[in-house]
Order: structure tokens, then sequence, then C-alpha cells
């Protein structure tokens, strides 16, 4: 049992913000005390400071741990594909699901790496969504399953939620749900994705210009109706899930932080407890993540999705806790100048 | 025995340059040929991709590990400070490097965290160097014996290196040892330090103004004569020794890229085989690192020191190279479109 099952419309999900719980201000407090009488300068551990705060509000503890890192990276394809807006056929993204399984793809060496299991969940690959620029692209009762499977992939265990996504095609359901949700041009939110050249580009803002008009009311989750794709709505699905559980979230790269869109737009307390674990080389992730007021913990150049610059994004994560609890205070080590 | 062991002249030193082992080409074409076949979309690993043949070039392998991470903090103390240039007394210095002994220190908790080994030398830390401003920091023989410290530190089996520094007032011999490097104002190259208020800045500012009118003829490694300190000339030791050896490097923040100015200006190829860790949230890195031709791995507004941006770089390192090596081939996961 989630949050989700018993819902049957995208309003009651919406709805849901209100209900959902907040960060620990007295906790973050705490933990901002604690950095504050540690064996450095005031704010010199930067970045890593603010991360250990973010984990005590979440999990109300002065002294915060990731616990079990869970990666979950959700697979769907898209019927959007039928417009040529990706140069690899579909099938590519259950081979993508296959590689995970065997363990040979980027997302399984760099969970290794950061100390994350790794769950992956194949979304009815074998039944893409509707060519959003034809039609729309899920019914509100697929919109709602794939949430429900989002949130119920979360382990009981889970400490920390690591969230990634593979699908031929969904770098332009990425650039849709962006557009949509804050507005300009379709040409402002595509890129290359998996290897579209400048013609490319050009078809999967033409497709996108297209399914603007034809969804211009949409609004909130309803823009995953739109746009699609399971993927996405799984995603979204597992964010209201973690916040209901005060598991914190990374997100990954441009497509995964493209899926929540829906939920920002809705509310943006929705995303209060997600960090960006990186910023995409596709350029329209940094105009995305301005949009939605979050900063990235990484900017590699990486643009694969899979969860690679979140899963990454933990090794940060873990080292910032590491100075939060294990650092002496100034007090502890005899040091002048506390 | 060292390369530097024998060396009795800075000019010697310099000379060194031409005979320093290079990056080899073929094994970064074959690590780079090895990345376009991985299950991915051409670079979009990105900077990943860029470190993994980094490597290569440098161990000479297609197929590149860490090795054994050997983190080195050297500590130092200054004359300068008898000017007010920080706010801390020197005594700071000695109690930090019993608090990197005793592990209470970030330093501690970041190489924990990477897997990196840490070993502290601290260099005569009762006999700060000379008061810059008013005459020669260190005379040729003291940087001489400094920088052979500095190459001796490296253990035998180290594979991979992180240099750090920790010594009260050495941000102020970062400012001028940048400034007498790259030229500009003083005022460009400092910040705040440790806890200096923009009275304090314009401090620093003037000091090294001083400097650089006293010391207007020295270049290359007569820098290190000019302002010091010991700390700074054992990190070029290093940097040489480890290059002797091809040891790749990964460099901290703004003090420790400020320390090796005088290698690159000397001959910048001196720095081949060293990456930046981190983006210092002191305004001279951005500065510093722009006129090295060096793009940080991270950028995380931390401003430590001790090597704490090179430590937290290296879990990037690690995870590059789990990629690198452990990711199945188009290929091998019979994924099409490779």
């Amino acid at each position: 049992m989630t949050l989700l099952s018993d819902l049957t419309t995208l309003a009651e999900v919406e709805a849901l913000a209100a209900t959902l719980p907040d960060a620990d201000a007295d906790a973050i407090a705490a933990a901002r005390a604690r950095q504050d009488s540690l064996t450095k300068p005031p704010k010199a551990l930067g970045r890593l400071e603010d991360l250990a705060c973010f984990m005590a509000g979440w999990q109300r503890s002065e002294r915060p741990s990731v616990g079990q890192a869970q990666a979950i990276v959700f697979a769907g394809n898209h019927g959007i594909c039928a417009k040529g807006v990706n140069p690899f056929p579909q099938e590519v993204t259950a081979q993508m699901v296959a590689n995970f399984e065997h363990g040979g793809a980027a997302i399984n060496q760099l969970c290794r790496a950061s100390g994350a299991d790794l769950e992956v969940v194949a979304l009815d690959l074998d039944r893409p969504t509707a060519d959003f620029s034809e039609g729309r692209a899920m019914t509100e009762a697929e919109v709602l399953e794939a949430m429900a499977r989002g949130a119920a992939a979360i382990p009981p265990s889970a400490g920390t939620l690591i969230l990634g996504e593979m699908g031929i095609g969904n770098s332009t359901v990425a650039a849709a749900l962006a557009c949509a949700a804050f507005g300009g041009d379709a040409a402002d939110w595509v890129g290359r994705g998996t290897g579209s050249d400048a013609e490319g580009k050009a078809l999967k803002a033409r497709v996108i210009e297209q399914g603007r008009q034809m969804h211009a009311d949409a609004t909130g989750l309803a823009l995953l109706c739109a746009y699609g794709g399971r993927e996405q709505a799984a995603i979204c699905g597992a964010v209201i899930e973690a916040r209901a559980r005060r598991i914190p979230v990374i997100l990954d790269g441009y497509i995964c932080t493209a899926a929540v869109a829906p939920l920002f737009a809705a509310d943006p307390a929705f995303l209060d407890h997600c960090i960006v674990g990186h910023q995409s080389a596709e350029p329209g992730h940094a105009r995305l993540l301005d949009a939605m007021g979050k900063t990235p913990v990484l900017t590699l150049d990486m643009a694969l999705g899979e969860g690679s610059g979140a899963a990454l994004a933990l090794s940060v994560l873990r080292a910032a806790l590491e100075c939060h609890n294990g650092m002496a205070t100034f007090a502890e080590a005899q040091v002048s100048g506390g």
C-alpha cells in the first residue's frame, strides 16, 4: 500500500501537496549549529554543509545518514518515435534494460562506485504511449497506474532514493513537458538527446509545437496525460511516495528533472525533498533548473540519463555526511578560534 | 632518492621540464576508442570519459586504475602573519596538524569517504618563513629543501596523488604567487581566506603590492623564494616527483593551485599530469584556473583547503574508471546502434 494506491483522479493526487510532511526546521537549525562548531571556518565546506542540513531536515535528525541508497531506473517507450525524433529504434529501450539487468551499463558501475542498490522497472515496453503530436499520450487511468507502480517500487528499507530513466525518444517528451510547464519556444528546450543532429533537433521542436497546440489547456499533472510517458509518471509517483516517507530524493538530468515538471506546475512544494544530482549537457536543463530554483550538485558535461548523474552525486552526499558526523568540534580538538 | 635529491639550484629544477615523461598518445587513443564502443551515446559520460583517457595516458594503459590513492597535506607557517593578514593565531596551524593526526578534520572524513590514505607533513612549523613584504621569504636552499621533502613524501606504492595544504596566512601567499605569476592588481587575487573581512582583504592586497615592488624581478621557481612558503615548495616538489613516476595528481583549491603557479611560470608542461579537483569559492581561483587552462572537476562553494576538494574529486575519478573498465560494449551487450 502506498499513498497513491487508492486515488482515482489526478486532482486527488494534486491535493496531496497540502498533506505531505515538511522538512523539520529544528533539525535543520541543530545541524547548522553543529556545522558551525566543527573545525573549519564557517561555511568553508560550502554545498556539503547545505546537503547535510537538507538531510537533517527530512530525517528529523541533527546527525542524518544516507541509509540504504536505492537507485530506481524506470523505462518506457513513446509513440512520438513514429515521427522519427530519434535515430535509434525503440528496441534499444528493452536492450538497455537487459544491459542494466546484466550489469553492463554506466548506471551499474556508478551505483557500485557510490554504494547504491539498483532496481530497474520496465513499464510496458511493448505498449508505447500514444503519439502526443496527434492526441493525448496517456489516459488519466494509465498515468495513475504508472504513478502507482513508481510509488510501489521504493523498497521499505530505502533511506535515500536515486531516480533515473531510460526510453528511446524521451528527450523529446522531456522538452515537451518543460516547454508546457514553463513556456517559451520548443526550440529553447530541445537538444541533441541521443544522437540527433541539427535537422533532428528542428524536427523535435516541430512535433513539440504541434503537441503544444493540441494540449494548450493541459496544466499540472494533466501534462503527463498530454505528453507521457510511463517512466515520467512513475518518477512522479516515486517522488510523492518518498515525500510521504520523508525519504530524500536525488533526481538525475534533463529528462528526470523534466519528468517532475508537472508536479512543480501543480505545486512547487512537491519537490522540496528533491535535489538534482547534476546539470546535463542538454542545453534545456540549465533553463529548467533555473525555472525550478534547483542548484545541481555536479556539472560534468554528462548527458546519459539512467540516473547516472544522480548516482554520482550520491558520493558527494555521502562525503557531506561523513564530514558532518565525523569531524571534531573546535572544543573537542582544542583548536583556537572556534 | 628522488629526482630532486641531487639538485642544488632552482635553475636545475626548472631544466627538468624538458626531461620529464609525457602522456602516452597511443594509450589515450586506445582508451578513447574503448569509450566510443561502450553502451552509451558517444561523449555521453562527458568529463568522466576525459578523466579515464587522462589516466590512460599517464599509466600507459587502455584500462587505467586509481591504484593506491595517497593524499598528502603539507603544513607551514608564514612570516607575513606579522602584518596581521589573518585573524587566527599561527598556533592554529599546529593545532590543525594535530587534528589531522587524530582524525578529526574534514580531510580525514573525505579521505575515508573516497578511499584515500592520508599523510600529513608538518614543515618546520616553529620556523615561519620571512615576511615577504620586507624581504625574501625563503633562501634558495630552503626552497630546495622543502621541495625535496615534498618529493620524498610520496610513498613507493602511490598510484594517484592528492595534494593539499594547511598554513595560517597562506591565502595571502597564494594571492601573492598568483599575482606575481599572472599579473593584475593584488586586489584581483585576494579573497576572504579564513575569516578576513573587507578591511582584512584590503590589508592583504596592500602587503602583496609591497611584496610585488620588492620582488619585481622574480620569475619561475624564484617566486617561491620571494613569497614562500614551505608547503608551497613541497607541493611543487611532489608534483615534479609524481611526474617522473607517471603518477597522476589531483590538486586542491586556490592555495594548492597557486602553489604550483611558479612551476607553470617556469614551464606550463610541468602540470600536464595534474587535474584540479574543485573550484574554490575564493574569487581568485576561477581567475587562476582560467590563466592556467585547467577545468575543475567540482564546483561546490568550498573554501577549506587541506586537500578537501581534491579528495572529493577522487570519488568522481573512481567512478569514471569504474565506467571505463566495467561497462559492456555495444557488441558485448547486443545493443543496436553502436
